[in-house]
């Protein structure tokens, strides 16, 4: 079966059916507003954590999978059908899902209508930016009605998929002429919000899950998109979507621009309130108004293709062999970076729940970077050597909103503290920069408990040293890198992770791969003290 | 809008359309295996706890909501239809659903066949029984191909729906004669499992969801029952499910009985296997020969009316009022036995995930049962006591697995060791038992540190004077009753419940709802010292 291909010259990789084995995904975002988005228009998007700071609601393990995501439904009357095929799957006669670097775009076509819906999280904005255009391909006036949507999730995701009592008398939302706001909590502890824009007016709206499907349907055949027709339903409680109904009619050759925003915003906390619990909305305007016009959406995406130019272009290969140019030029530096962002915290198989951000897996990640984004490498190091405990040991993960270390999946992982050595010195490798190591930074994120970097990093060399065997190889802790292979602790009970159990046996099980990377980066650090003239 | 009546004859509530509001539920269940069930067949089945013990998967928040069950598909060439009309939702031509006690029917027809669904958790077993009657009402032959469908859980709730890069890989299956079996995770550390039979060879099955379903289908219309045919899947990870299909023959006026079971079992440590690998199904077999024919599935109904009329005829009354007899003389105490069995830890909102079962809510359940099941009460009453601490304080709630007390939803509630006042002194005044004070009961579930279940309502009754305010009223702790109101604790951390925050201010807020508590159950206190002549 061949289900797509690679497009060199524009970088995209090119799916030519909705009909993939599995959801075939892109990863969206740069800074701190990210996306997951499907060749099916499914996925979600989140602000810095997948889990503390989920914008759009994403069911894991649903049935058929991937069944939620920014949908466009289009019915002329004829024919009901989604600009990705799904949630419809009514047939379409063109599809083609083009996977870029930072963006998707997916073109398709059904009875003489073309679609063309290019997704995208702009730079310098914490949004996602639909770019929908739809041409009339045919020689008679077309009438369609279209309707958006999205849902929202109420901001914490595994709160949000368990605690029902209370979610299903939270939700708020807020309508102000083409923009849905989705604001749940916003009253009480929260400063942000989200919100769901387009550049037009619009003929309707529905932010209650219910009245914009009816009570019995998914979301393949909304009854809003069956009738043509809106509620303009206020949520209260129960699931707040945001639904924007559009009346169109496109004269036989025109074409049709419309730009959807969905974003997320802060607001000071002594300024949340524009009037009585009226949302101030300053920030949201000021990104819609970024994106009013196509000409200031092309002129983002160009920035952003100039963005991926710029980072691909520091280190390039030309082989003789097509793929191995592909890989190295193009999709592995691609793949590094979505790594970076994403630390497998959040795919379609990572609920993007449970793991946090992995000191381990984040160190590795520097190495896959750091020719590309140098200053981001470094706020990285430093980030993960503040979660650092003073006796050198570490805890294995973090989570990326609040930076703090947590035992969440365990720790005294004893490989650990080594990936520290590696990160930094490969970032000055790359870099020259030496004076990272004369940053102050903190153990176990407490200011009032800090020294260098280079101090770290002799912790995190004299912790092997510190914890040795009765062979005098490293003692392994709970586990080295092959963290399936707990040698000190097991559990008879059902569902208790080894990595977090306290049934711990007295055992002195040593790790040579731990020893082998002592040797590897106990050298590079050896290194660093020549260089800077000071004893090991 | 008209949705129902009550048959008090037969004490059954009839639901007269499947398009109810919201699901209309029954509960089943009588000692450790239970399920929820709607009246379109949705729900899912437990043992002993919603959490730790989830036989089948639903999906809380799910689009439509209730989109899981044990779901029957026939497809007589003409039409495809579910009996419970969803999950296809063809119209059906007759729909009836009977929610007795204990047990639903769902009666149906659909182009000249009639079906009756009945299901029940029978006494003494720990299983589900659907007994499915399908008859030919018309004067043609008709052939139709008939598919079950449950979707197993992998056992933890909560791990079910976030830990997919364990989960996906983890789905064990084993399919004997007419029999399926699910055994994830039983290899290793568990020595339970779940199975799914009917009472006559089958044509063809399924366990693997994407095989029976088709990647890109919902539950409403699988490529197997479309196409008539199954794929004989054994699931390797991914969802393991259970289908059966069946190629049943009815003549003009025939009828046909086929029975389900949904089963659980556990095995001994060193007894697990048969031969290599093989699951030991001497349990399982010998529940389905239990429930192998018409009569002795109807035997069991029986028997099950028959518990219900005992307990029901306890405590009757006769009013002048219809309604007033029906609630006092059924449905409450229905209720009440539900309230006692799911301690509102499982129902449609609450996802049986958070809480566990409530010191406070199990205590007040005692009173509602205590005359039908004092035998139950007595046990109930000595597992909670048995959670308490040795200050008489309270853990707020523990699970019913573990009969362990947990800190989950937080603890230090001042008004939580009154109410085991009241349900002991409730249980001594229905039943003149007390002999129940002498028990030897468990401080915080530690053998080795006991004392009488008297000695524990002391501790109740004295923690409240150990820990007075400064107007000599009870401190609150953490809340009393009103427990949303958290007078000495609070977070402006988003997310982060007041219950189980750090954040507690040094306030001396005090309660007069347990002052007057102590009014009302110390004196019963009192009055059980008196009758044993001891000195409060």
């Amino acid at each position: 079966m061949n289900f797509g291909y690679f497009d060199d010259i524009s970088r995209e990789y090119v799916i030519t059916t909705p009909e993939t084995p599995s959801p075939w995904i892109n990863y969206l975002g740069n800074k701190d507003f990210f996306s997951l988005i499907s060749n099916t228009a499914g996925g979600y998007a989140f602000f810095k954590d997948p889990r503390l700071r989920r914008i759009t609601r994403y069911r894991y393990n649903d049935i058929p999978v991937d069944n939620n995501g920014r949908y466009f439904y289009l019915n002329d009357g004829e024919y009901v059908w989604s600009v990705g095929w799904k949630p419809v799957k009514e047939k379409l006669e063109k599809y083609e899902c083009r996977h870029g670097l930072g963006y998707t775009r997916i073109n398709a076509e059904k009875n003489e209508v073309q679609s063309s819906l290019t997704v995208f999280v702009p730079l310098g904005h914490n949004c996602e930016v639909q770019h929908l255009k739809l041409k009339n391909t045919g020689d008679t006036v077309k009438t369609i009605t279209l309707h958006s949507y999205v849902e929202w999730a109420l901001w914490d995701a595994l709160d949000d998929m368990t605690n029902f009592q209370r979610n299903l008398s939270t939700g708020e939302v807020e309508v102000k002429d083409s923009v849905i706001f989705h604001k749940t909590e916003y009253r009480e502890r929260r400063n942000h919000y989200a919100y769901f824009s387009v550049n037009e007016d619009i003929d309707g709206f529905d932010t209650d899950r219910d009245s914009f499907l009816g009570v019995y349907n998914g979301v393949e055949m909304p009854d809003m998109v069956k009738n043509g027709t809106s509620g303009n339903s206020i949520a209260h409680g129960w699931h707040p979507i945001a639904s924007h109904m559009l009346k169109i009619t496109l004269m036989p050759n025109e074409c049709k621009d419309l730009i959807f925003v969905l974003g997320y915003a802060e607001n000071p906390t002594d300024d949340k309130f524009e009037e009585h619990q009226v949302l101030n909305k300053t920030q949201a305007n000021e990104t819609i108004k970024a994106f009013l016009t196509k000409t200031q959406v092309e002129e983002a995406l160009i920035h952003l293709k100039q963005h991926w130019e710029k980072l691909l272009s520091n280190f390039t290969i030309k082989s003789n062999d097509e793929k191995m140019d592909r890989m190295v030029n193009i999709w592995n530096a691609y793949q590094c970076m979505t790594t970076f962002h994403f630390s497998r915290s959040a795919s379609y198989y990572e609920s993007g729940i449970g793991r946090g951000m992995g000191f381990r897996d984040s160190n590795q990640d520097i190495i896959g970077i750091v020719h590309m984004i140098p200053e981001k490498a470094r706020e990285r190091i430093l980030d993960l050597a503040a979660t650092q405990l003073e006796d050198g040991g570490a805890y294995h993960q973090y989570q990326p909103l609040t930076k703090k270390g947590n035992n969440d999946i365990g720790g005294n992982f004893n490989d650990d503290p080594l990936w520290l050595i590696l990160s930094v010195s490969s970032y000055i490798k790359e870099t020259n920069d030496w004076s990272i190591l004369n940053e102050n930074v903190p153990f176990n994120n407490d200011p009032e408990n800090s020294a260098s970097l280079f101090e770290h990093l002799k912790r995190s060399f004299n912790h092997v040293l510190d914890n040795l065997g009765p062979h005098g190889l490293p003692l392994i802790g709970r586990a080295d890198w092959n963290d399936c292979l707990n040698l000190n602790c097991y559990s008879n009970t059902p569902g208790e992770s080894f990595q977090t159990t306290q049934h711990i046996t007295e055992s002195n099980a040593e790790s040579v791969f731990i020893a082998a990377m002592f040797v590897l980066y106990g050298k590079e650090y050896v290194n660093i003290c020549r260089q800077l003239n000071k004893i090991p």
